[in-house]
């Protein structure tokens, strides 16, 4: 004989069983099937721990011979992501009708694939680390970026997903680049082409969409988006361009929008603060907006408006 | 005899029991009778996994009987959960003079109620899952946004903390949705009253006030406030409507601001990007700012300022 | 004789072992010689539990007896940070010819010297809960701050690592400080210099310099950034003041941008949102932008353009 207690929860428990029944999407009950978000988290800090071998400590093999922690540690890697890798690829239509062994043997192969480019990867990551220092007066030193800043980290995860982005996984970047999102407040679509020597100063709100293509030597400053225009299409717009692109040596300071798929800046050129542009800018153009007009008060004195304009463009840098 | 070393510590010690005596707000000592933000982030990881049985898979119960998995967890939320409420209900003013053991029956009644109305959540949570698909060229599927969309997981917590917010459960409601504030960027206070289709793209700085009212199939986009004007009242203001209600099928884009209890966006009206509004707008009105004046400049020519108005209006969309 | 996959395997190993002997900066591989940020994590949750005894519940120590658990709290930062603090120090030059075992007492000192300015510490995080509590009509209670709020949290955490900053100890207070912006969105550096009565509300995309000097009673909202003007100067910059001075009782309201280390915001001022500022601004000046000329279209017809200018200035508080 059950008690009050025992059959509230009974009926909460029935209630809710019964509201699973929807046949909704929210109600998709297919809950092995999917990859597994905190595993794939756990293979991201992994992976950070290979391509940074001497900075990421590791905290569970002590092992003191660093070749054998590196060994045990990619055969880890490897051992899970093939497994999260073979769950994700029955999200592509390709492999709807691919055997379960051959979906794993694929995992495994898209696994050794993406692996044996981390050496490319890692030479893309060291061109970025001595953008953020050469970029960065508070930066004391190299060992400051890797193991603080949030521009480096989100940079990183998303060079790796990257890869797995072009190797048709499904899911799993977004899981990872939506990781990276959340520890930094930087969210680059894993979809981005990204070039040499990329810095992002402090981060926070920068959107990068999934179709951008940024050059090398591009410096980007906290709030900057990189985004698309809408035009209502919605599900209709997918895999068309609709980001800008970024040639070499382009800095875009901090609050700046640039806006759609036929937009491109040129090289060398530098975007002001806040400045928001939706077509294209020649190369070794300095973009500016001009100046907002302030309005200065004190008491119930007005004093004339204010033009900032005087100081030539510095305002226009912000970091 | 003690070494100097541990003289040392002791005497660190002494300075701060010292301190601790100050009788200021900081060195209030009744920590046992506060919620466990430890606890209540597991239980809104749990009321996760309960909203979308089939998308977060369980790591804890490993049962392949889904029904017992479900059970089994609706019983842990409705054990933890009816804890820490009891112990909020003491900052509840009108608990002053209630028994222990009428507070514990209290916090057991409030969190079946509160379970009990997960089914008309869910119900929400289905829509707000189908706008972030229907709204996002980049989905490539609802897996994709419910395993990694920062916007479903924000309106989710949220959706959950508003119902906690609306049976007077102090403190709780916003650790859940400051929760979802630090693994989003999305800071949506429990009290917003929020309808169905509600989608948030990218999110890194959206703020959304305690008393705005918002309506069905409205989106908003990174960096979009729905504020307060500071009349400088302070606590004064506790209680009064001072943010805006924004109606049906309204679109606000990214770093738009709409300020003020008096404020009422008009159903189907679309907000630029970047504008900043603070009165009413008429029911399907486009709203955008002026044109900026942009600056360009080459070597030492200037060239005369752009206007991007010729472009329409498709410039004030950002995505 | 291994199979194929243990010999793919080996052959990614193999590659990587060989990729690490580049001699760049990334293939450093002295990976005990750095701060352990999982460690440091550790030691900054607990010495918030020393700072809010009464509010961060102990998970570990169960001991009713709060003295007693204190002590154990105490002596267990003291044990982890001197050993951090150590192996930070390599990184400061000065330190460069000194023996382990003097750098280990410095670690011990340094931490000491740490410990017995908490009580100053925490004096000022007392002024930063009332200043918390009397500006934001939302927060119920001191308890709702402290519990929640992540302005006061990244405070918290900024101004215990500002101590270890004028300490010199090199890595450890920007990894304090970008573990608070990981959670906050809020981007203070160590450096920075913060008066009493420090509020930040909302806070995401906060931005905060290294040679800021902020005085009494200043509040600040979201997106707001107190930064430099970039001279493309780099690391050249080191050391030099390139952020802006905010005197006491200045508001800075949300999106505002003020730089450069020759500005100074003058007592009592306040900034409205989106101001952009590079010059100082006098004592008691309520700045703020003209209005935004906001274009109005409703179908094809085009309505006249509205200022919200006769609204006079309440338009330009957003909290």
């Amino acid at each position: 004989m059950k008690n009050t207690q025992e059959q509230n929860t009974d009926a909460v428990v029935t209630a809710l069983l019964e509201d699973y029944r929807g046949g909704r999407d929210i109600d998709r009950m297919d809950f092995y099937a999917q990859p597994d978000r905190e595993e794939v988290r756990d293979i991201v800090l992994k992976l950070l721990q290979i391509c940074y071998p001497g900075y990421y400590r590791d905290r569970v093999y002590k092992s003191i011979n660093e070749e054998h922690r590196v060994t045990v540690l990619i055969e880890d890697v490897i051992y899970h992501l093939r497994r999260q890798v073979a769950i994700a690829l029955h999200y592509n239509e390709s492999y709807a009708h691919v055997s379960e062994e051959d979906i794993a043997r694929a995992g495994e192969e898209i696994t050794l694939t993406f692996m044996r480019r981390i050496p490319d990867i890692r030479a893309l990551l060291e061109t970025d680390l001595q953008a953020a220092y050469e970029g960065d007066p508070a930066a004391t030193g190299k060992e400051d970026i890797v193991l603080s800043y949030p521009g480096l980290k989100a940079i990183s995860i998303n060079r790796l997903a990257h890869e797995l982005f072009l190797l048709h996984v499904p899911l799993i970047p977004r899981i990872m680049t939506e990781y990276a999102h959340s520890i930094t407040g930087i969210d680059i679509h894993p979809g981005a082409t990204i070039g040499r020597y990329f810095m992002i100063d402090h981060g926070t709100g920068v959107v990068v969409g999934e179709t951008s293509v940024i050059g090398d030597h591009v410096k980007v400053y906290q709030g900057v988006t990189i985004g698309a225009l809408s035009t209502r299409g919605g599900q209709n717009l997918r895999g068309i361009k609709r980001h800008p692109t970024i040639e070499d040596d382009v800095t875009i300071y901090a609050g700046a929008s640039i806006l759609g798929g036929m937009t491109v800046i040129g090289k060398g050129s530098v975007i002001g603060s806040n400045a928001f542009i939706t077509s294209s800018i020649a190369a070794g153009t300095r973009v500016s907006i001009r100046n907002q007009e302030l309005q200065l008060k004190k008491g119930d004195n007005f004093c004339v408006s204010r033009s900032e304009l005087e100081q030539d463009e510095a305002w226009f840098y912000v970091i």
